[in-house]
């Protein structure tokens, strides 16, 4: 009796092993990292999770687990040892429980975030995190890579939407700590620890998340700056004038929005010469007419105190989107562009403008006609710094030329990173692809403290090995 | 040589080891828990706790880390043994950096929390966390304890107040984990473990926490409500038209107010009968005028649907702080009035109302004329649920008999917290005083992680041992 054999056995639910039938599970979103595995699993409840991990763990074989495996950082998918199965948490996709008083949810791992986003919504609520993955992305992956996205500087990250967990252990043992208390401190924030850890400590079958007031009106201003540093007056007014009516401000530099033209010539770019653009969107609880007035107050403000150059509001609500879309289309645009180099970085705010000044030069400076794709977060401190090759090597031949680039050129940003007290990996995660960049960052002191919880919570270096931190 | 002199061999600073010296070092606040040590430090820096903490570990000697020493729960002292030293980080006080771009404060953990609030004050910032022992609490308790208090519904606890710590690990190693970062995701969140574990894993010694926009306008409503069922109406309603404009939401039944009256007979009580009453604060960024205009109409809805029998908003500040002052004086009425049994606990907000209902019911039945005290953060789901001897019971003559009930009135009340999967301390920690109750209404496979967490950590319990948990 093989091992796939003796795990069917005690596992009854769904198990496929098939060379076919595992292989959309077996390869990430960004088709960087391919692996092999012994099973996938799909179990539909935690206590046949909780069968499996047992299993695992007496037959010391590795668990990887996996939601929508839609992760930037190769952190969803098994190596190619061939020694691991994959636990898919996407047949656990319910939603448990709604509570409009306590304003929680309870969901399974395996739920999709726009099913997520949908059931708050039905029951007139917002769910507070929001990325280009919804369709597909899973909240247990959601909340085991600590997504962020757009709302971030209103609602934080998904680590600040989670009042409570259920995990499997290490051991296979069910944790049921899925308490929907606004304060609770009765001991280690084990929470916490399991948000984050890229299932690295052990799966995380449900969740007990927020839920926030809906929004009624919305506008969003297109903002024309000279420069990051007037982007960052501009954060400054915004935050001090709209508070909790701020739900997002992303910076955009000149070539991504000529990228979405280029390959979307119906996109509709209102400032086409603008070096920089800011995105501004304001909530409002009352009325869209609230949301306008606050809009229309700051943008006076900032052309009054000289920030911005020129502004378009929205005033529609497909004006709204036409907006919106410019900056949801610029990872596609840029995809279209061919391979590019990708970081998801974060520096303390107040030295973002210097970090992209400097940066871009060094890095221009190293590699002429290389094109800095400059867009992201900027409220949250977090950019997508990513790099695309000269206009005029774009074709697929020069594709290898240009990859060949991609140590040096995260070297430099990387570095540039370190040296303003940053993070190579803002909302990402470390997966595979930042786990080794991000431990040449940190302090041995971190490294061997992170070293301590792994080993305390999974000894036998089970769950998902070799993400997050090679042992 | 004895270890007294050992120890001030290495470390050059202060060093207390008379009796009377170190005496208030040795009691808590309630002078509820009087310990013994072999002497009481007061480093300076970080360096000079990492070379008292290494020590500590060579001697295997434990070491309690102490702020202002205002714990409800008996964490920040020794126990009787006598083989513990003290560090007092109250020397540690300064505010390291502001940064009002990237809107954070780096504070020494001794700093004095009323102090960080006026730093933040002095550049046009707010500090989001704010509790009655300010005045002398210390920021590194805070965060040991994840304090909470009023704004929590606004800002939330004090672990989101914070971006980075520093910590001097169980080694007497300094991690320096001092990022003022809003999204880094790169490993295990060693931050929020550190956060909340009341000195138990290792000594925070400084910290990067947010600041926020300092609102212009507040104002204050006290309303009249039937029942917690329809203060809870008028939540819902308060969070769904004010957002990110309410501060502040308080329940207080009509024996808190009684008591604040009894003992400050100054004391202006707008509502003198009624059965409950709900102070809510609505902050805004522009001006005071908008803030009236938001309480207003929440107001004029509440009245419309029911909620509320009555209300008055305060006109002046001098009215906003007497507003105020009532819900302050609780804790100090109900202390004039002897000694009494606490209790901070949270359910989730959704079963509020029955809890207090069935677990009144409960007490009462069993302790016949007993009072309840019955007051707290109705937002948060958090009650400070506590009792006071019968009115014809309060001499000193009674406090044995009273005190005697203690263990009964708890078990009522933990257990009924616990039916509602609330939690046995809410904001106050663990400390000795909830440390076997905790570990009771746990389950052992929560337990088993805390402990593997501890071990990992400080393989040697010299952490402050005795706290949050027994091992």
């Amino acid at each position: 009796m093989n091992l796939a054999e003796s795990l069917a056995l005690v596992y009854k639910g769904k198990l496929l092993t098939a060379f076919d039938d595992m292989a959309p599970f077996l390869i990430d979103w960004r088709k960087r990292y391919k692996g092999k595995a012994i099973a996938v699993a799909l179990p539909a409840s935690a206590p046949e999770v909780s069968a499996l991990v047992k299993w695992c763990a007496t037959h010391k074989v590795p668990v990887v687990a996996q939601g929508g495996n839609t992760g930037l950082s190769g952190g969803s998918v098994p190596d190619s040892s061939g020694r691991a199965i994959v636990i898919s948490l996407t047949k656990m996709n319910k939603v448990r429980a709604i509570d409009t008083v306590n304003n929680t949810i309870t969901v399974e791992a395996g739920c999709i975030l726009q099913n997520l986003q949908d059931a708050a919504l039905a029951v007139n609520r917002l769910f507070g995190v929001s990325l280009a993955a919804k369709g597909s992305c899973t909240v247990g992956g959601n909340l085991s890579t600590n997504a962020g996205g757009v709302q971030v500087i209103r609602y934080g990250n998904m680590r600040e939407q989670c009042l409570g967990l259920e995990v499997v252990t290490a051991e296979g043992e069910i944790w049921d700590g899925l308490r929907g208390l606004r304060k609770d401190n009765t001991g280690y924030d084990l929470r916490d620890l399991y948000v984050g850890a890229e299932g690295t400590l052990g799966v995380i079958t449900a969740a007990v998340l927020k839920l926030q007031p809906l929004p009624v009106g919305q506008v969003v201003a297109m903002c024309v700056v000279d420069s990051p540093k007037a982007a960052l007056d501009l954060l400054a007014l915004a935050q001090s004038q709209l508070g909790g009516n701020l739900s997002a401000f992303e910076l955009m530099s000149n070539i991504c929005l000529d990228l979405v033209k280029k390959h979307n010539p119906n996109a509709k770019i209102p400032f086409p010469d603008a070096a920089w653009t800011v995105l501004i969107e304001v909530s409002d609880l009352h009325s869209e007419q609230s949301a306008v007035a606050l809009i229309n107050r700051l943008l006076e403000s900032a052309f009054e105190a000289g920030c911005i150059a020129d502004a378009t509001i929205s005033q529609s609500l497909t004006q709204f989107k036409d907006l919106w879309s410019l900056r949801e289309d610029i990872s596609e645009a840029q995809a279209s562009e061919g391979k590019n180099i990708k970081h998801d970085v974060a520096v303390p705010i107040s030295t973002i403008a210097t970090f992209i000044e400097q940066t871009n030069a060094a890095i221009e400076l190293a590699h002429p006609g290389i094109r800095m794709v400059v867009f992201g977060h900027l409220g949250d401190g977090n950019l997508h710094y990513n790099v695309s090759p000269p206009s005029d090597r774009t074709g697929p031949q020069d594709e290898d030329w240009f990859m060949g680039q991609q140590a040096a050129i995260n070297l430099i940003t990387h570095n540039a990173v370190a040296a303003f007290n940053g993070s190579v990996s803002a909302e990402h995660g470390l997966g595979v692809l930042r786990r080794d960049e991000a431990s040449r960052y940190k302090s041995p002191i971190e490294m061997a403290l992170m070293r301590k919880i792994k080993h305390a919570l999974d000894p036998d270096n089970l769950m998902n090995p070799g993400k997050v931190l090679s042992l």
